[in-house]
C-alpha cells in the first residue's frame, strides 16, 4: 500500500548575471533548475573605452564602466524576468549574483562610488576598472618582478605570472596615475562585492575573487613589505579591501527596502555571497568534483576545474580554495582568442564569394563554413596553426606572442583555415589538458559552456583532439543559473551547492565522443602543434616578440599588448 | 667642314615568343629596339591537363600541348604583327623565336611529332609535355638518387637536384609508361628547336635548353652507363637528341618556302638559334655581362645572372657555359610561387569589403591594397612569411615546402597581410643574391622584368630589401625583344649579342633606390626571415613535409608537389 504526499509548494531564486556589456536576470525554479523567465538590460554606457561621459578623454587600453548601469539591471531585468515568470514575489526564495573580475571601483565607506561625486566624476580613475582595462601593465610588470625577485611563495598559484587585469595592477595604478583619488579612495572592492552590498547592505568579499583577483592564500593577502616594496604608499592597500572572505554559497545577508523596491522582491530575501561568471558556470553545469574540466567557450576561453589537492601548476591562471566549491580547490586557466579569432577570420580574411554564397543560403558565413570544413577529414587541409592572435594566457602566459599559420598552398581555401583555426584553439585547450594532468590534476571530460557550444564542428573536433567525451551545459544562460542554484543554497534549499547541482545542473552528458580513426591523426597534428608551441612559445626563437617590438617602434598600434581573461558565457 | 651622310636605311627583325599559353610576334626596329607592333595567337589547347583532344582523359600533374598551337603562331600572329608595323617583308632581315623549357615531344627522324599520326595520336605521351608537367617526379627521384649514388660530376652544376621538370625524367617518364611510344620516337626534341626546325628545315640544338634541361656540361650529356643505371632501356636516350649543341645568336639556317608561306617573309630570311624565355630577357634589358641580376617576375620569378668564371652555387638550379651569352656562365634560380601568392591572396582571403571599395573606386584589389600596404612603414604590420605557397625552388629546392605567416593579431588586415607576402618574396630573393655572393658569383643590381614590375610598391619593397638599386626592363614584351635582337645577331646586323643589347636593349636604370631606414628595418626583418627559412627548410622542423604527407592520406590532392621552374614575362 502505497500513500501519496502532496508535493510541497514550489520555490524559485534569481540570479543575475552581470556581464560585460548587459546584465540578465532568470527566475529559476529550485526544484530542477528549469528557467522560467529571463530579461536584459544593456549597460547605458556599455565599455567606457574612449572618453568619460562628460567627454573627458582616456588613455590607450583604458576600460571603464558606470555603476549607474549595475544599479539598472536591479531596477529593470530582475522585475522584467519575474513579471514574465509568472511566479510571484513572495516564491523567490533566494536571490545570487555573478559578475566579471577583476572588475573593480573605489568607494567611500559606506559604498559610495567616487565616480558618484561631483567633485571626482571627471577624474578616470574614480570610475570602475572592468575586468579588460589594460593600462596597468606597467605596474603588473612591477608586481612580478617584485614578487620574483623577493621569491613571494603566493605566486606559484598563479603560474608564476600575475596579471595587469588584476586587482593590485590596477589599484597600483590608480595610486600613481592619481594619488589625489587613492587619497579618497575608503575601500576598493570588486562590483561584485558591491553589487552584493547595494542588494543587503552588507559589505562581503567573496572567496573566489579574492583568491584568483586579489592573491588571497591561506586565508592572507601578500606582506605588507611586499606592497611597500611596490611603493612605500602602497603598504596598506589591504586596509582597502576585506579582511575575512565569504565561501561560495554563503548568506551574504538579506534584501535591503530600497533593494527591495529596486528589484521587486520582498524585503528580506537571503542574497549569496557574490560569483565570478565562469568559476559558477561549473555548477551550473552539475559539476562540482574533480576530474571535470569546464570550459567556457566564447570570445576567449575560461578553464575551470575542481582538484582535491593542491598543486602547483605551471602556466595556470590561479588556483585558489574554496575558488569554485568551498572545500576543494579551484583551478583556472584561459585561452585569450577563441571566439574572437574566428570571428576576425570571418571579417578580416574569407573572400566575398563565401559572403555571398551564405547569403544566397541564408546562412552566416561561420555556418557555411563550418559545413564545408565538417567535409574534410582530419589532416586533409595540410595545416596546423598557433592559437595566439590575442596572446598566450595558459601556459605560456604571454601577451606578446601572436598567431601563426603554416601548411599554405597554392590549393588553400577558406574553410581550410577556418577548420585549422578551430583546430589551433583544440590543440591549445589539450595543452591546458595535459599540463593539469602532468601537475596531478586529473581531467577525465571536459564540459562546454558558452556560444561555441553550438558549433557541433568545433565540439568534434574538441572530442577528437583531448582524445576525450565532451558533455555540454544544456541552459543558454550558464552563469545566471549557477547563480540561482548558489541563492538556493544561500536560502537554506539546498544544504550545500553539490546538492544544487545535483538537482539544478543542466548538462547533457557525452554529447560528443572522441572518434579513434579522427585522435590518432589528431595526436600527430598534436605533436606538431606542441613542437611549434615551444619553438614560438619557450624561447627558442622569439621572433613574435621582436616583430611587435618593431611594430611598435614603427608607430603601431599594439592591440593585444594585453590578454583578456575573463569570459562571460 | 662636315659631310652629311645618308642614313642608312633602317632593318627590321621579328622575335617570337612561345608562352604556356599563346604565342606573341613582334616587330623590332635593329637601330634602337623599338617595338613597332606585336601580336598573339592564343593556343586553341591551350594546356591541356584534363585529357587529349580525343577525350582520352590525362592523370594528375600531367600538363600536356599541341603542336599545331605553335604552327597557328607563326600563320598567324606573325603576319599581322607585320601587317600592323607597316613593315614591308623585304626589310625584316631576321627570324628569332624564344619558349618555355623543358617543353619536349618526341617526333618521327623528319620531325613529324608523334601525336601528329593518328595511330598515336589518342596516346598521351606520343604529345607535347609542356614545361609544368609534373607527372614524372618517379623518375626525377631517381635520376636524383642514382646520380648521387654514382657520384656524378654534373650534379653539382645544377645545385645538387634535378628537377622532374627537365628532359630526362620526362623522356623517362615515357619509356617507362608507354614503351610503344618510345620505341617509335626518333628524336626527343625541344619545342623551341621543333619551331626552329618548322621554321628552317633544319635540326638545332641551343645551347641553353641543353645544358640547363638535358644536362650537357663540358659539351657532354651524362654517360651512357649513368642511364643504363636508371634503366637499361635508357643507355641509349642521347641518341634521340642533339650531338652539337648551337650558340645562341647563332644562324640556324633561314626561313624555307613553306615557312615563309607561313609567315609572309621571304623566303630565305636567316632564323636565329632558338632560345629560352627567361634568358633571353637578359639581353632584352641590356644585361649581357655579369653583376646584374635580371629577375623576370610573374606567377613565378626566374633569376638569370651572367658570371665569369664558374662556381657551383648549392640550391640554384643551374650553370651552364654559353647558358645567357656565348662565353660566359650562365646562372639560373626561381622563386616558384610569386606573382600566384598575391593572386591566390586576392582571389582567397582578402575580404568582401575591400572587393566592394575596388569595385566603388574603379581599381583593382590588387591597386587597393598596393595603395592601402603602401602607407604603412616597414614592420608596422608586425608580421612575417614564406613565401613557399608553391615550395621552394632556390636555394632549398623542395617542393614540399609550404606558406607560413607568423604575427597575425586580432589587428591584423588584408593589407597587412599583403606587404607580407610582397616582403616575404622580396626576402627569398635577397636569399637568392646572398647565395649567389657566397658563393663567389657578384650581384650589384637588380634588373626587373616580367608584369610585376608594373607594382610601384613591390619594386620599392625590393630594393629596401636587398639594398640594391633596381632597375627596370623598359618594354613590355621582353622575351621577344630579346629573340628580336638574336635575330638580328644571327642577320649579321651586329657582330654579337653584346654590341645588339647595347644597341637595341631597354632599361631604365636606377629606377627605384634603397631609402636607407627601409634597409635598416628590413635587415632585420630578413634575419627573421632567414631563421625561419632555415628552421622549417633546412630540416630543423619537417612539420610541412609531414603535414603534405598526411594531407595526402586524407585524399587531399597535392597542388605543389612539384615545383614550376618557368617563368613567362
Amino acid at each position: 500500500m502505497t500513500s501519496t504526499r502532496p508535493l510541497p509548494p514550489d520555490t524559485y531564486t534569481v540570479g543575475i548575471d552581470f556581464g560585460s556589456e548587459s546584465g540578465r536576470a532568470v527566475v529559476v525554479r529550485t526544484r530542477d533548475g528549469h528557467t522560467l523567465a529571463e530579461a536584459v538590460t544593456p549597460y547605458r554606457h556599455l565599455v567606457m573605452d574612449q572618453a568619460l561621459p562628460d567627454g573627458t578623454p582616456l588613455g590607450r587600453e583604458w576600460a571603464l564602466q558606470h555603476p549607474q548601469d549595475y544599479l539598472d539591471v536591479l531596477q529593470q531585468a530582475v522585475p522584467e524576468a519575474l513579471k514574465l515568470s509568472g511566479v510571484q514575489p513572495g516564491e523567490v526564495v533566494g536571490v545570487g549574483i555573478d559578475f566579471t573580475a577583476c572588475t573593480v571601483l573605489p568607494t567611500l565607506a559606506d559604498g559610495t562610488p567616487l565616480c558618484f561625486l561631483p567633485d571626482l566624476a571627471a577624474r578616470p580613475h574614480a570610475w570602475v576598472k572592468l575586468w579588460k582595462h589594460h593600462a596597468a601593465q606597467p605596474q603588473a610588470d612591477r608586481i612580478n618582478a617584485v614578487a620574483a625577485e623577493r621569491g613571494e611563495p603566493w605566486l606559484a598559484r598563479y603560474g608564476n605570472r600575475v596579471s595587469s587585469e588584476w586587482l593590485f595592477a590596477k589599484a597600483l595604478q590608480v595610486l600613481e596615475e592619481d594619488p589625489g583619488i587613492w587619497a579618497r579612495t575608503e575601500r576598493f572592492i570588486e562590483a561584485a562585492d558591491w553589487v552584493v552590498w547595494q542588494l543587503t547592505g552588507t559589505e562581503t568579499r567573496n572567496a573566489c575573487t579574492a583568491g584568483y583577483k586579489a592573491m588571497v592564500q591561506d586565508g592572507r593577502y601578500p606582506s605588507r613589505e611586499y606592497f611597500a616594496a611596490l611603493n612605500p604608499d602602497f603598504r596598506d592597500v589591504t586596509d582597502l579591501l576585506g579582511q575575512t572572505f565569504a565561501p561560495l554559497g554563503a548568506c551574504a545577508g538579506s534584501l535591503t527596502a530600497q533593494a527591495a523596491r529596486w528589484t521587486g522582491l520582498p524585503e528580506g530575501t537571503p542574497v549569496a555571497v557574490a560569483n565570478v561568471d565562469a568559476h559558477v558556470t561549473a555548477p551550473a553545469a552539475g559539476v562540482t568534483g574533480p576530474g571535470q574540466l569546464v570550459a567556457i567557450m566564447g570570445t576567449s576561453t575560461c578553464h575551470v576545474l575542481i582538484g582535491d589537492t593542491l598543486a602547483d601548476v605551471p602556466g595556470m591562471c590561479g588556483v585558489v580554495d574554496g575558488g569554485i566549491v568551498p572545500g576543494a580547490y579551484g583551478y583556472e586557466a584561459g585561452q585569450s582568442g577563441v571566439g574572437d579569432i574566428f570571428a576576425w577570420f570571418v571579417r578580416h580574411a574569407v573572400p566575398a564569394e563565401y559572403t555571398a554564397q551564405a547569403e544566397r543560403e541564408g546562412l552566416s558565413v561561420h555556418a557555411l563554413l563550418e559545413r564545408e570544413a565538417a567535409r574534410q577529414s582530419p589532416g586533409q587541409h595540410g595545416l596546423i596553426a598557433l592559437d595566439w592572435w590575442n596572446g598566450n594566457r595558459s601556459v605560456l602566459v604571454d601577451a606578446n606572442l601572436s598567431g601563426v599559420v603554416v601548411g599554405m598552398t597554392l590549393a588553400t581555401r577558406a574553410p581550410d583555415l577556418y577548420r585549422a583555426l578551430i583546430e589551433a584553439t583544440a590543440f591549445g585547450t589539450r595543452v591546458i589538458v595535459e599540463n593539469f594532468e602532468a601537475n596531478g590534476v586529473p581531467v577525465h571530460e571536459l564540459v562546454i559552456a558558452g556560444g561555441l557550444k553550438r558549433n557541433r564542428l568545433l565540439m568534434q573536433i574538441y572530442a577528437d583532439v583531448t582524445g576525450r567525451p565532451l558533455s555540454v551545459l544544456d541552459a543558454e544562460q550558464g552563469p545566471a543559473l549557477g547563480s540561482a542554484m548558489h541563492a538556493a543554497v544561500a536560502a537554506g534549499i539546498y544544504p550545500d551547492i553539490h546538492a544544487a547541482a545535483t538537482a539544478m545542473g543542466r548538462v547533457t552528458r557525452a554529447a560528443y565522443l572522441p572518434v579513434p580513426e579522427h585522435v590518432a591523426v589528431y595526436d600527430r597534428l598534436y605533436a606538431e602543434y606542441v613542437t611549434l608551441h615551444d619553438y614560438f612559445g619557450r624561447g627558442l626563437n622569439d621572433v613574435m616578440k621582436r616583430l611587435k617590438s618593431l611594430a611598435h617602434a614603427a608607430g603601431q598600434p599594439t592591440p593585444a599588448a594585453q590578454v583578456p581573461q575573463q569570459v562571460s558565457a
